[in-house]
């Protein structure tokens, strides 16, 4: 645990600077390096960070879907964001992500300001060992941002044995490491936290990286509260690997079994 | 069956006409209308179709999130697209719907060049008997909208009984009315075809829109020619309803057990 006089890993990755009053610059430190450029989960953390500290910002995120459109590379970006419509109780945001004439990444997200409804869990958590009855990952030191999560896989762990998995379904206890308390953006991050399935059905490594991916938001802030810097739980499974693409569905759970967020993303692969 | 020389209400319904490089007039029809302005995945056509017929756009869609800020006027909007980034293997697009100076949806979608790669359907069509073998739904007159497709339950129909239902899960074939071959701007229509999950859950009607939607493609040019015009099968559930706000899974099978597409949405919904 990080002591108090310490910035958590995450807080300094999302860090940006108003440069004007729609625009922010940031740098993701190479502590969140994947592969080529910095892990997506904190980019869409970084965008939804530039939207919730910006003044105009009204609610709290139900959606978010950012579009990778080039690599990050270690160097300052520039993050635009802008209120399309702001509406009675949700408000509309489009963002984007460049550095020098390149766009990285678009964004557009949904805040809300929630009302007492009638309310239904449908889908149900899926039965899992409490997280301190599953080992840690002993994580290869590379890519980084591995390092910045502490999992616990109880399927579906990647195994590289070059033997096909039955399916590319992984369930697995996550949180950030060292632990810091659950908010909007850490659970954003969270969302991408997942290999692609690609390697989990085939059990190799190829190439492989998210196009589009989109999170909704099923939690608020008590929920937040309640899960405090727990592991949360977290599903993922392909649906079809088709020319090129795959589909890639996902949820995350309080460890007392509500979903706090469901995911989606496009990727791209190649053999 | 509409004869040749009459184009169908959906083609009628998606048609633009440019006005500036980047920027595009139409006007939905009163055929699509829903309770309050055009049925959304008329939009989500309309959209597409303005970057499809784009001379600039490379390759098909991938990906398309469109989310409504606003209802659109039964009068002309604007539809402004851009392409924001140009790779090697695919292409992204940024779009806007503006009447007046509101902005009524915003989008963003990934177009692609699909490469022949490692293939695998992981998640199978649910069982169906044939379209045939099921009756067609006696719709309402209004919304309109409903009358353009032909709608086939196999269970989950809206009832209005009253009687909640076990869950929210809804099964059926549905094709465009008259029957038109499937393509990719229609299928991104029949993507929201789905009524809202808490009207099935519940079985009473209420306020419900969707505030955000992603549809991804697993279908090419030659699963529509194997598909022609068809029904295909569909499937939606809500997984949680939550303080105004309900996500909504759905996926779309060709009839011979294809996954055309995925799609997601949150849904703003009130008692």
């Amino acid at each position: 645990m990080p002591d108090n006089n310490q910035t958590h890993p995450f807080d300094q990755a999302v860090e940006l600077t108003a440069t004007s009053p729609y625009a922010y610059q940031g740098h993701i430190p190479q502590t969140y390096d994947n592969m080529v450029g910095p892990f997506g989960g904190i980019i869409i953390a970084v965008i939804l960070n530039g939207i919730l500290s910006h003044k105009e910002h009204q609610g709290n995120p139900i959606s978010i879907t950012v579009n990778f459109a080039g690599p990050i590379e270690d160097a300052p970006f520039e993050l635009k964001v802008r209120p399309i419509r702001t509406n009675r109780s949700n408000q509309h945001w489009i963002a984007e992500i460049t550095q020098g004439s390149q766009v990285a990444a678009t964004a557009t997200a949904v805040l809300a300001i929630r009302q007492e409804t009638w309310m239904a869990r449908e889908t149900h958590a899926p039965a899992a060992p409490n997280p301190e009855d599953v080992e840690s990952w002993s994580a290869p030191p590379e890519p980084k941002w591995i390092q910045r999560y502490n999992f616990r896989f109880i399927r579906g762990e990647l195994t590289l044995s070059g033997q096909p998995a039955k399916d590319s379904e992984s369930l697995l206890w996550v949180r950030d490491e060292p632990a810091r308390p659950l908010d909007f953006l850490s659970l954003a991050a969270i969302s991408d936290v997942f290999f692609p399935r690609v390697f989990i059905q085939r059990q190799q490594l190829g190439v492989a990286s998210t196009v589009s991916i989109t999170t909704y938001f099923h939690a608020d802030v008590s929920s937040f509260a309640r899960q405090a810097s727990r592991p949360i739980l977290a599903a993922a499974r392909g649906q079809r690997f088709y020319r090129g693409y795959f589909n890639q569905v996902a949820e995350l759970w309080s460890d007392e079994g509500d979903l706090l967020a469901s995911s989606n993303q496009m990727v791209y692969f190649k053999d």
